[in-house]
């Protein structure tokens, strides 16, 4: 018998960071700039009717810092899909000035280690919203891969199931504390990504992200446990936003 | 008497990641276009052919995400084969829209600590047919890199051959469960290239990948042992789809 | 009850490194070159506004070494404010000449280990001026972000709350022991950043950063805890020396 | 009395890994192509002269992978020699087409923890020889750089000598079981390069690298003190097989 | 009372390791390879008429292998010196044909570890002359930064100064057993650079490198404590020599 909880899976994840290479942007004519903006405004709003058909979400934030210029975050139903979208980015005009910075692939994820026992948490509705869910458009973002720890005598996946979903519900607990300030999407990258886990957090105050995470530092789950990779942090940009950002 | 166990090997394999050069592409004119995509196809064609002698096979795949765009998984007979595929692909037209992103030379490998004792394993058509695959066309592949752990009292190398059988057998225990859903090639790569395997998963839905690595993870082999490289997956391409991509 | 000590917030901080692209440069014509100038010296005359209306704080120095050409720090209200200060520069003639080399994202932290008990920090006005402070014009600044170590037996994170103010008492009069030679600003950047904080210190002689450092690298804290980045020297430019240094 | 032990030097040791700029080497003329490639074989021909008058010996493989297209290992008497070659290189029209991917700075060692007990070693010719080797021309090379372990309780340089020498002994037996098969070079590169020596193997079966680095993996000396940098593989090139990879 | 040691400190650092782009290089006309030979060769006089004024001391070096092509090591009074020096160097036109490949920055350190107890070492000629160094011009050069470490029960920081004291004696009698054959010039870069200290090694003959380290590596304070940067390794450059280099 299997010492892994169950998952559920959702939607697929593509979180597509990329930079504005400016010194060929600044160099294009205005008719160059018009094309590039109407060609990737065109994909955004293609993007955006994709979400109201309820086939997939997107987020877009630009990013704070040197590490990216903006996030595009998607959620598809297959990754065939992901890819065609990427595809479709790379062969517009606007690609021409921008550099690739950093992506992630992942697919949303829900852990059973907090479904209460003797539930199936497939006839939960609000646990079928978060597998496929419209992401937010919350003033922030705020993402990072992360594992679980095999570092000798810390060691997660050699902890008994028991302990696992023990540490797992006292650090839920942290989360459910920051309800209505931060809303949290976990997605599991093993076999997809460099990291087990992809963590996007969505907030209309971005200190809310440093509460959450310092906080959730202290608990064992991470403190012991927890493995961090790159923290990119964002504002919400808009088709609008995009244009005003670029000219 | 030596504790390492005997390993059989088969063909060479060359993982070679590959991007396309987006804005050296989106510059081309139509016929350099087209010269560069009849070229590579013809290149296809002949590894294809190659195939179909039965002297080597292929794999191609996008790839989802920035780290590459595609993937050509080639096995061989000799190095020098591969090396004369890398030269090749090198000298056609349509590697001036390409970079490297990233390659794995390995050899494909079967080790016999899964093979019944009293057992010759050459005898066994499985397993020559193993050493010498021909590659599925399954919708989805995932490779990644791995070491076994020489990490202080989680050494690998330092336990006592009947122990490390044991646990690989349980481990091959979990893979089997797997059986008709995901179709795994192990090739060694101590000697040939940074990291001591390469593991290439098959599949048709891509979520097997997430569940058989996630369910092992919790075996101690890898719990304790296991250290793994990046992780690449894909979506399965044939000539007609790449040259879709590129139009 | 969360072992997380409360912390205070204030302005939000941008550390801006670059290079210049001096190939690119010094192919300029006097032209080009006096307009990237006066682009340059425009903003940095704009974000010395803002400081004088306390709305917000620079601090402009050259990087000693290959690691960058000039740092930018940058602190505002908002990450809004932070991003625009970003786009603003990059679409200056002066960016056509600059490369990106590093940046770090925090925000103004107090941390209340500090404070006496009993005491509301918000009343004390020192504490108030230190979250949204004006930045010293001093001869030098240092740069580095750090962690706090979890590894095994060393795990900051496990300690109890007590033993950490201990420990943090006693670090910190080491740092008043410099009272007057280094001023110290602390930000934090959980949530924002890939490390947990940013320690960007000014002093009229370099040497104390040393003197400063290497004291504290033996007080238990940093001894045990310690994990520290790269490591960023420099010396005060104005509009006037980096005029200077362009020509 | 120092526990480290003696070690006899030779020739310095130079591992030049270069790549072919393929899109500027597609883009040349035939003519630029001639006069490179005749540059590059000029080259080739002076260091064979060199290795016929025993002042210094060359070895030239292609590398299997994206790491690089070629190796040089050249040996010399002295680092300035060394230098020369490389500046030769550089000069050279050919050097226009290549980019430089990975160097490897050593000399030719034999340490006496293999040395009979009692035995002057440089009397003993076989040793004298292999000081200064004349490299062999077999069908495959493997270079990879390697540390011993100083990690907490797997600290090598903490051993007494004596334990050393037992390690040593035992490992020295695996490689003596693949004599004709494979011939090793060891070069010493502390103080010289990022790690401690460089192993460089010859074999005309590539297989025989795998089995020998694996068996010698779950030798304690390896198994518990190796740490290993990355690995190169290739294959045997002369100055007609490189001009027709050229064309 | 600090546990630190007290450190003696005297003219900063600066290692500037630069690479010629071969390819612009080659590709000069002769007009423009004089003039920027002419610039560099102006430079390097200017940096030996400060060493004559001692004011300040240059070494020059060639570096063997890929890591770069030459190292200046420049001593002055001041960091902002050393900026400017950078600065000029930065806006010659032999810069042009140059990459950046690895900078610096520490000053020269003498720990009293070494004094004997009740010496005032500034009343120590030699030792004055030690922190203002004019830098041999010895046939070889030989740099590296370091740590000491604090990986859990291996933490030097950790250990009483008592300990510490005797460690370092008996590694500093490594050092004097090679007096005559190597100059060593110790910096401290803590609040500068990446590392604690950068260790310049100045030697006729090369192979003295290796064995000081290689012992050195058995003493307990490099074998449980220490922890090494890249290795350069280069060869004496003259304005002449650097001339011919480039022709």
């Amino acid at each position: 018998m299997s010492e892994a909880a169950q998952t559920l899976e959702g939607w697929y994840v593509l979180h597509d960071l990329r930079s504005i290479d400016w010194q060929a942007w600044n160099a294009a004519s205005r008719a160059e700039k018009d094309t590039a903006i109407s060609e990737v405004t065109a994909l955004i709003s293609e993007w955006e009717a994709v979400e109201e058909r309820k086939e997939g979400s997107l987020a877009l934030y630009s990013v704070v810092g040197q590490k990216a210029d903006f996030m595009f975050m998607h959620l598809r139903e297959t990754l065939e899909e992901l890819n065609a979208i990427e595809n479709a980015f790379n062969r517009s005009s606007f690609a021409r000035y921008t550099r690739k910075e950093y992506s992630y692939v992942s697919v949303v994820e829900l852990s059973n280690y907090m479904s209460p026992p003797g539930v199936d948490p497939m006839q939960v509705p609000e646990i079928v919203a978060r597998l496929k869910p419209i992401l937010p458009k919350s003033n922030h973002i705020c993402f990072y891969p992360m594992n679980k720890k095999r570092d000798l005598q810390d060691n997660w996946y050699m902890l008994p199931m028991e302990d696992r979903k023990t540490l797992m519900r006292s650090h839920g607990m942290i989360g459910r504390g920051y309800a209505g300030k931060v809303k949290q999407i976990i997605s599991g990258s093993v076999g997809f990504d460099d990291w087990e886990w992809g963590v996007t957090l969505f907030a209309d105050d971005a200190l809310q992200f440093k509460k959450l995470v310092y906080e959730m530092r202290f608990d064992e789950v991470s403190a012991r446990y927890g493995e961090f990779g790159a923290f990119y942090v964002g504002n919400l940009l808009t088709g609008e936003s995009l244009t005003k950002l670029l000219n």
